[in-house]
């Protein structure tokens, strides 16, 4: 994959961040280029970068970006810090985003500024490319578990477009392809913000792998009608004794469950918080605007209240087996020799 | 109620029908007139009437239409019975549009054609004035099985708007409200065409019941949250062994299931079918546009297909109760004695 088929990259001419707008897709395919650090955060809000993996990426470039853009040697450490903060505060629940912005903090401490941006840069480029061989080595993992014939629902994007490249739940369908399964992908809209519809389905496509796209409460009756053989999704976050991923992923483990079918997660190591539990994660709640309305008109009458959170929890009782970079996790679950990674 | 607040009547000053455009809602509020049996197909083709009741209702509407449109008393037999056929090819699943046309067809059989139109039309106001006292009824009889406080999901619309008025699932809760029962709803907007979000809550909103409206896929994390304390939804057809309702109920009923969350389903006695069973059903499949479009712009990428289910089944053992206008049936469930009605 070159640089110009990855979903966020360091463009080394500028010192500026390079990424697809993902609300664009499928309608329109538009690079765009980040040069500012309330750039960034407003990207990610808004979600032209988003996917646990990708925020990763995009955290750690955000921190280089600052580290580059602050030229006061001075104001250097305030500057940076400061903007690490933001950058965390833009999405609360994906755990990547501040793995990644940590990663690249920790590899300028106590350096003097010239070398801090340097370094900066290097960190993050390698957090990108560990990426890379981190969904590589997943997806081979997973793809082991997938039928030789079969059809895999997913839900959401854990795609190369939530990724550098190749993904998490799409990487192993990917790797499954490469292998020779005859894979069919079910991939559920998504509502509110259709990344099901329009990524997985587009990605999907493009690698002429088959893609149906469905909404999202018809799952369960194709699960009913024998139509899935399995599910994999992609995590935001992996506590000691739940999967934060997507709303709507709670719905699909639920449903998997009453009908006897495999509910995989797919997820690289940084994804999981093994000190936390369920309680202690603050689900995000986003704007009324996302559900009620539809491309500026409305769907939902004035006056009627919205709940939107942007993420579910599923308990791991549900989860037939974790799919990560160093192997699949089973139950029982227990993450705790995953700490020193 | 007046007939300007009703879903669909009669118009005696011109021998034709008006309903509410239920597709512009809530952003508009339109009353249309349908003088031929042509555009009222058309009518129901595209959801302008919609919902198992006020389906009835417009099918019986429709042969009183047709019997005072066709002025020929040569071809009158025929004409009436063309029509009829197509009505009832517009909706295949929903049994309550055959079992208006039907009843209506039957109080004409037999007679001269003059007796034949005016006995037309006072069948089919008599099968709407008899619409409204069912809903009335069941209305009542499932108001006691709601709390006293309490949350209700719903999904698509069982309304008034689904009916002449009143409505089953929100007129049981519609009952409980009256009894001074403190109910508020979850209403599920229901992709891909948003009964839910658009007409559910902007009847409730309307009549100061208190609703908020989520996607879809929420409803099982609510259930899990423990915000939700039972669940009413409608019926399109009820066999002897399962509930065709808009496609997501299903989900909802496992979901339900999984966590001890009371399902009923509320409907009248015209929705049973009793001698079929589910496999006995074609589930009307509807445009890959509804799901793939929205509001004439593409969410799915071009050449990815669409499996677009209208509705799905439940089968009984995930129904706690079934709340009609004759009582609350429970199981084991036995129509056998309903066949009669």
């Amino acid at each position: 994959m070159t640089d110009e088929t990855k979903t966020i990259w360091w463009n080394d001419e500028n010192n500026s961040i390079m990424m697809i707008d993902q609300t664009k897709l499928p309608v329109e395919f538009v690079v765009i280029e980040v040069k500012t650090v309330e750039r960034l955060a407003d990207a990610i809000r808004r979600l032209e970068v988003r996917g646990a993996p990708a925020l990763g990426v995009a955290g750690a470039f955000g921190v280089a970006l600052s580290a580059v853009s602050c030229t006061s040697d001075v104001e250097f450490a305030e500057t940076v810090a400061s903007d690490a903060a933001l950058l965390k505060s833009t999405r609360p629940t994906a755990v990547n985003l501040a793995w990644g912005i940590d990663k690249v903090l920790r590899s300028m401490e106590n350096l003097p500024p010239e070398m801090a941006r340097f370094l900066a840069i290097t960190a993050a480029k390698t957090i990108a490319e560990a990426d890379e061989k981190c969904c590589m080595q997943l997806g081979h993992n997973g793809a082991t578990l997938l039928p030789q014939i079969g059809t895999v629902l997913t839900h959401c994007n854990a795609g190369a477009l939530a990724c550098s490249t190749w993904g998490t739940a799409l990487g192993v369908i990917r790797s499954a392809h490469k292998m020779g399964k005859k894979i069919s992908v079910v991939s559920c809209e998504t509502r509110p913000l259709l990344q099901g519809a329009r990524l997985t389905a587009w990605e999907l496509h493009h690698d002429n792998i088959p893609v149906t796209s469905i909404i999202d409460s018809e799952a369960a009756y194709l699960m009913r009608k024998g139509k899935i053989d399995c599910v994999v999704v992609g995590a935001d976050r992996i506590t000691k004794d739940a999967v934060f991923n997507k709303i709507g992923t709670y719905m699909h483990a639920v449903c998997a469950k009453h009908h006897n079918i495999p509910f995989y997660v797919a997820a690289p190591i940084s994804t999981f918080d093994v000190e936390a539990v369920e309680a202690d994660i603050i689900v995000e709640e986003r704007s009324r605007d996302e559900v009620a309305a539809f491309w500026g008109k409305p769907t939902v009458p004035e006056g009627v209240p919205v709940i939107n959170y942007a993420f579910d929890a599923t308990p791991l009782s549900l989860v037939t087996g974790i799919i990560t970079e160093v192997g699949v996790l089973y139950p029982p679950y227990d993450f705790s020799n995953l700490r020193q990674m």
